[in-house]
């Protein structure tokens, strides 16, 4: 398809389309004359993707070509190629190493993974900013003076462990290495404020069915 | 306790506790004289939960009041108050009525509720935030283009009603009717970041275990 066909199916204008051209976000088309390029099916996904991440996931464009520079690498082992593309989108900052209670909170929750039995990611707590996330968290619990048992998150990890088998069945029917770990990135972007928004459904169900509107 | 005891136990410095008393988000202390005023246990709990949401959950202060209004009025049953306070935090703003994949979404997911079995979340479908996110989500998925089935949703709904029985129950453990709803803001503005970073770590080690690292 040419250019207008491209722009018309995404829903991406020419101008836009062209300056992810220039940014190196898309590849370049199939060049059938001087003035004229040809593009697939490939470059409508991708543009889809782009889309997903710029106008629904707010993620700066310098880390949208970092994401898909990992996406497009086939050189590495899908574990790492996953982990890669969605630890590029923006996560929370490292925090202080010397406060205390980011440092008692990483310990606590590196015996929440010892508990569940999480081997693989107890290898990873250096360099997982999903880990991070999770010291980041538990300390400002902790810092606001919240005095809780980390061994309460244990059942909880065992749901959402359900759920990423879940998120991985969904991933496996897509055919396409780079299709597998587009979804992975679509999942993070698009589809965790969705269940998050059935947890909170979820809450206000149950809290109906346990104590009525009495 | 003293203004300055209350000041230290919560970390909070005793011009901002002046702050929120003017902004009636803490009950005045116990007038001794003229100018002392004596503080107690509530008073500390009051301050951690409006610390959890403003300093944490960048909660602003006339929703902070919001919600520490329905926390308070015990005119109300259980259910509405805890609905109440939480759907007074920040939430996505209404979608446009008009825009048809709004309104396709809107309909997909009444079915996914149907499908569900939650006829209390059914009833609730135009007022619930929860709800309005679940469709916005949706609606963005469509919009970009990605053609699916809302039917994959109800398996990743059934895990997250487990989570949100996990919630109830942990708020069950909680004696007084106030400290109940507390929970549940807590719950909302610091714990719904954790089960996020504990679903990516999920996927971390549930993708090592199914791909390794080659």
């Amino acid at each position: 398809m040419r250019l207008a066909e491209l722009s018309e199916r995404s829903g991406v204008s020419t101008a836009t389309i062209k300056y992810y051209l220039r940014e190196g976000l898309l590849a370049p088309g199939r060049q059938i004359n001087t003035t004229t390029a040809e593009y697939d099916d490939e470059h409508l996904r991708r543009l889809k993707l782009i889309r997903a991440m710029i106008q629904v996931g707010r993620v700066p464009v310098a880390t949208v070509r970092e994401v898909l520079g990992h996406v497009d690498d086939d050189s590495l082992p899908r574990t790492i190629r996953l982990g890669a593309a969605v630890w590029a989108l923006p996560q929370v900052p490292e925090p202080d190493a010397d406060d205390e209670f980011v440092q008692g909170a990483r310990v606590a929750m590196e015996g929440v993974l010892e508990s569940l039995g999480w081997t693989h990611a107890q290898s990873m707590t250096t360099i997982s900013p999903s880990f991070r996330s999770l010291v980041v968290a538990a300390a400002a619990l902790r810092r606001l003076g919240y005095d809780w048992s980390p061994e309460v998150l244990v059942p909880y990890a065992r749901l959402m462990h359900q759920v990423a088998e879940l998120d991985m069945d969904f991933m496996e029917t897509h055919t396409s290495e780079a299709e597998k770990i587009e979804v992975a990135i679509l999942g993070a972007v698009l589809v965790e404020p969705m269940l998050q928004a059935l947890h909170r459904l979820a809450q206000e169900e149950e809290s109906t069915r346990r104590y009525g509107y009495e």
